[in-house]
């Protein structure tokens, strides 16, 4: 009888909500199991629902040997120790050795990376990266992250906080982002600023911003980057503006990354990205002139193949030899 | 009798000159040759220079076995073929197969780089960088450029044209480079970019200006980098007020830097390279405002072991294994 394939227990970890599935060696999602995370409560009650959602998602193993188990978790963490730092997302965590706590738990080898590090892996090896030496990937919802891939490995930095592409500036002189620094791409093209950003237009053009406020109940504080994205999908000019400018700030975040990393294929995940990746034709047009690399247009820009099933695939992705 | 040391033979081709060293193994330089590069003639006299320059440094070899030729040349190239794509500062040169020309010549096996990455090469083998996974090198001067050596290896990319960091962004809405992209760090920070700051500011309070003025022999048309720089070490505060505006500037462009890659150490080379590194505590308390990373105060800024010699041995760098 053949030895039965491997398979990868990855754990996506949230502020409100802990998933955990079990993932094959060609990164297909096998089960899922999904529990409340109580984030805000203490470590080892977060701990427990951690360990709950990994043993609901390994009874769907049967007989197939669970080869590792991989921790996806918002950051600042410790890749390398395996620690989670100083979540804001998780503050019953504070310098905790999560990864050391759930290998004695489950006697399995455990990873831990952050979100986009491991979204970012799961794309280089079975999602748009696949097949390319070095993967730029950004995931773009109500915050910007990203992660970088390079020969199959996380790029990490000195202590693992390598690659916070979202708060790369393109304007020192733009609006303040929530990490201190002004004019980080987050706090310029992620959800909420897209959202700002329409809902100011709304105010100064009421009359031209009607379909965006009727998908927002009339209220215009209602108005969110889906709703943006609702109203250009159904033709909506104001949307499209807003959207326009959008895609002209990644453009020139892109050729700043271009220029310095000059990766072979970009990947846009999360909500946003996938929106935004509905306009990579015009992101592809603008990057010419914010890049100095000639061939910049021969480097494709992927929507990423791991939608909601990203922090599953990317834990998963970690325990990859 | 023990087998002598080999040493390598580099050679740092500029627009108007060429110079080539013997180099040993610990990045000593033993002998340097300089000839005019006539760089506006054709592709064989320019050839013929390097060629001859490369004869006599290599007449200091005494029977020390010369282990490769290393080129330096002004980019863009084609690092992995050899290839002189085609430099604005030696049009002779158009898709020219340099490495293999020399490799033909001297029978000997021969790398070629960008002057950028192979300063950084040397920095991270034998300079400010030695010991060092991740060595961060910006070369300014009359640009600004840039080199990323991880793992014993310079970052080239996909096609060599990665780190270009002199034409990273800093603010969209600012000054146009000389690439087309606006706000390069490039056209913010360089010489060209500091004596022209002072110039105006010369311009506007020439009661201020007058010690700046004085060492530009009375005429603000003649202030230039190195004048800034000499009038403020003789205490001059108009030029100290430019100098700080420029350590402002370089924190924002290495804030974004470490975001991005987080390098184990940051060396600056070049002219204004040596200049600002005077200003190392000013950039340092700056960079706080401008990266998330919490430890970037324990990233250290350097400058450069190599001044002018920076082209020899780097070119020499290419050839170690």
């Amino acid at each position: 009888m053949a030895k039965p394939e491997p398979v990868y227990l990855g754990v996506d970890i949230g502020g409100t909500k802990v998933a955990a599935g079990l993932v094959n060696a060609q990164g297909k999602i096998l089960s899922r199991a999904r529990l409340p995370m109580p984030g805000r409560g203490d470590a080892s009650a977060a701990l427990a629902a951690v360990s709950a959602a990994i043993r609901a998602a390994a009874a769907a193993a049967r007989g197939r040997a669970i080869a590792a188990i991989g921790l996806s978790s918002p950051g600042p963490l410790d890749p390398r120790r395996g620690v989670v730092l100083n979540p804001p997302n998780l503050p019953c965590w504070r310098d905790y050795p999560l990864a050391e706590r759930i290998r004695q738990a489950h006697r399995l080898p455990t990873r831990l990376d952050n979100d986009a590090n491991a979204a970012a892996l799961a794309e280089a090896r079975w999602g748009a990266g696949r097949g390319y030496h070095s993967v730029f990937y950004a995931t773009l919802g109500t915050g910007i992250g990203a992660g970088w891939v390079l020969g199959g490995q996380v790029h990490h930095g000195r202590t693992g906080a390598a690659v916070e592409g979202g708060h790369v500036s393109i304007n020192f002189r733009g609006p303040r982002c929530a990490c201190g620094k002004r004019g980080c791409i987050e706090a310029v093209a992620a959800g909420p600023a897209v959202a700002k950003r329409a809902r100011l237009a709304a105010r100064r053009q009421p009359r031209a911003a009607r379909r965006l406020l009727a998908l927002a109940d009339g209220d215009a504080r209602r108005i969110t980057g889906e709703v943006v994205g609702q109203a250009w999908r159904e033709g909506d000019a104001l949307a499209a503006a807003v959207l326009q400018q959008t895609a002209e700030s990644l453009a020139i975040w892109l050729g700043s990354i271009i220029d310095l990393l000059e990766p072979e294929v970009i990947v846009f995940g999360g909500g946003m990205g996938a929106l935004m990746a509905e306009w990579f034709p015009t992101i592809g047009e603008r990057l010419r002139a914010w890049t100095i690399n000639p061939r910049a247009g021969e480097i494709p820009l992927r929507p990423a193949r791991y939608g909601a099933d990203a922090g599953i695939a990317g834990a998963a992705a970690l325990c990859l030899p």
